[in-house]
């Protein structure tokens, strides 16, 4: 349905330049430029002879997933046993839980073995140990190592751990050691593409030890890392085996202000109504807040939040970011956008009117929602 | 079923002292500390002569709002049209949407219109005129003024922009002047109980003044004041009319921290599995992140970012806050806690197990679930 038809009846007509009818805050998804992304990160896999493993909890939908499918990715990552029977029902056979294995979901573990080739990850002998003796059939074991991002794992050079966890392993009866795993979430905090790339090298060089110190008796095992800022942007891949990224299927504002995408890159943007107008301190407020969006953010380069950056949306999707403008606070359905100081900017918005946000974390603005719009108006359905 | 239950077929017995089977973050709710909110809020209203309209964005559930209704509640406050038609279906007939009108939603407002009282909240004279050509029927219009938050709303010193919408509504057929309403949210950056009780004495004087100024056009426009900390702490409400106070119903850590409550005031907690410990550094990780609590954080008086506070899970619900213990930081699945440097405590917590967290922001966590398990195990459905 046309926009503008619904309020053809009213007094006044309220426009906007969008193909769907969208009345209040609405996850957008351009199909164009999401498929742009899956197949640029799978081309890359391919070049570098790697294992493309993308992790879905990003987008967490089986019509997205087979876009994956039609690009040849045949393994996937989740973060949850939940995601896991969405995917499994959705027609995955590959499945690794990228999440330290949550003991008490053991039942829908074994209930899941029956159907698919799972992987699950360890970081403890404790847990191996709790799960040697309770899993019902063979399970690949990916052993999580910390190369510095300190959130989880085994520290690189705990050998005594991981000699442990492989002991267990070689003695087991279903356990299969598939390899060893990082997130190197800490290039998240890095400055530059440079340092993205050293953290990358550095953590690749952690796990190359590790592997090459057990190699004898495990000599498939692989090498996995995960993050969407290493994968974008390092081009020597040496020694890895697999890729897991998960957020390049849509990127946003906190990729692009690392590098690992440019703002035309990002396939997802919110619409949200604009309800006041405040030209006193140059701020718009709109429908669209902190359970819309998440209240992630960034800091720009004179350290004031940015919680999402600011589009028009048309007929093809949305435009580049509007200079100087940004979301620049969030509560529970409020979003305050602090709009340049040019003033023809600031009067074309308008009440009733809707704008776009890019958001800054789209994995946690996409968990928010229960299905996207494409910009052609049809409904894509989730988790 | 007992939580224990479900593990006695298997080689370990992971143990966790609720009533309820808990396998995965799971939302719990403490009715008797929810019941005593209400109640004590429903006293407080009565003793000071003031309409209760309670706002219904925190718990968003048919069943807590019939608690509600239970001790006389008959008007309430929601932050959307489509909260507004779910408790419209649940049999509420007065209701007002307290966020600033969303004018592409007219069709839905005036479909609600034919069901109950509706009041609506307005800040501009184009939104009013807007409503004035376009409402089916017969609706209550506060107008939203700004006492000092700066959120959104009209500056309370700006009659001019207040003349010009009581001037659309005096010559309106549909429109009728409900009254005067503020959020006085800047009482969350209050540093004390004395400052809230400043800002809300100061609040209500700067609504009286407008209030006088129209009163011999508008002798019954009331005064409404909304938020949480001021309803909770101040003792005089002279001059106000109503209050909608709404984070009250389950309070959380952010208002302990303000003082609006006592910690065993919190009615609600997430559960959550531990699934790494990490001795090194006192932190244990548990599967319960962002998607489950929100990125809201409050500071410590060391100016650490606590995202949630600990406590242990038993029969009755859950004990006080484990002391020096902190969820420290958050991921999308990935909760860490940074425990006390007391041992003990440390090697009480287990692989396995379940611990509670309290919540920084109840809306914002509540909003994140489908629905709540009360600590004998029933489950509240919400939108």
């Amino acid at each position: 349905m046309v926009q503008g038809k619904v309020f053809f009846t009213f007094t006044e007509i309220i426009f906007t330049q969008t193909k769907v009818d969208i009345i209040r805050p609405t996850f957008i998804l351009n199909e164009k430029i999401c498929r742009r992304n899956i197949r640029q990160m799978t081309q890359k896999a391919k070049k570098n002879n790697l294992i493309f493993r993308p992790h879905f909890k990003t987008h967490q939908s089986e019509t997205i997933g087979n876009w994956c499918k039609e690009t040849g990715v045949n393994k996937i990552t989740v973060s949850s046993v939940q995601m896991a029977e969405y995917f499994a029902n959705a027609g995955w056979t590959d499945i690794l839980i990228a999440f330290p294995v949550n003991l008490p979901e053991i039942g829908q573990i074994n209930n899941l073995l029956q159907k698919v080739k799972l992987h699950l990850l360890v970081e403890s002998d404790y847990s191996t140990n709790y799960l040697n003796k309770n899993l019902a059939g063979k399970t690949g074991i990916y052993i999580k190592i910390d190369t510095g991002y300190h959130r989880t794992g085994i520290a690189s050079n705990n050998f005594n751990e991981i000699k442990k966890i492989l002991k267990i392993i070689r003695n087991s009866g279903n356990l299969e050691f598939t390899g060893l795993l990082t997130h190197a979430g800490h290039s998240y905090n890095c400055k530059s593409k440079e340092e993205i790339i050293k953290n990358h090298d550095d953590s690749i060089n952690q796990l190359k030890i590790i592997k090459n110190y057990f190699y004898r008796d495990f000599p498939d095992a692989i090498i996995s890392i995960g993050d969407t800022p290493s994968c974008s942007i390092a081009r020597d891949f040496d020694g890895t085996d697999e890729i897991r990224p998960g957020n390049f299927i849509f990127y946003d504002v906190m990729q692009s202000y690392l590098g690992s995408c440019k703002v035309n890159d990002i396939a997802v943007a919110l619409a949200c109504p604009i309800v006041a107008k405040h030209p006193e301190r140059n701020e718009i407020v709109i429908y669209g807040g902190a359970v819309h969006l998440s209240k992630e953010f960034v800091l720009n380069n004179k350290k004031e939040k940015v919680y999402g950056l600011v589009v028009k949306l048309n007929q093809n999707g949305w435009s580049e970011p509007l200079s100087d403008s940004w979301v620049s606070n969030l509560s529970q359905e409020h979003g305050i956008i602090k709009v340049s100081k040019n003033k023809k900017l600031f009067e074309s918005l308008n009440i009733g009117e809707i704008v776009g946000l890019l958001p800054v974390h789209s994995c946690l603005a996409a968990n928010l929602v229960n299905n996207y719009k494409t910009i052609n108006g049809d409904i894509i359905n989730k988790l």
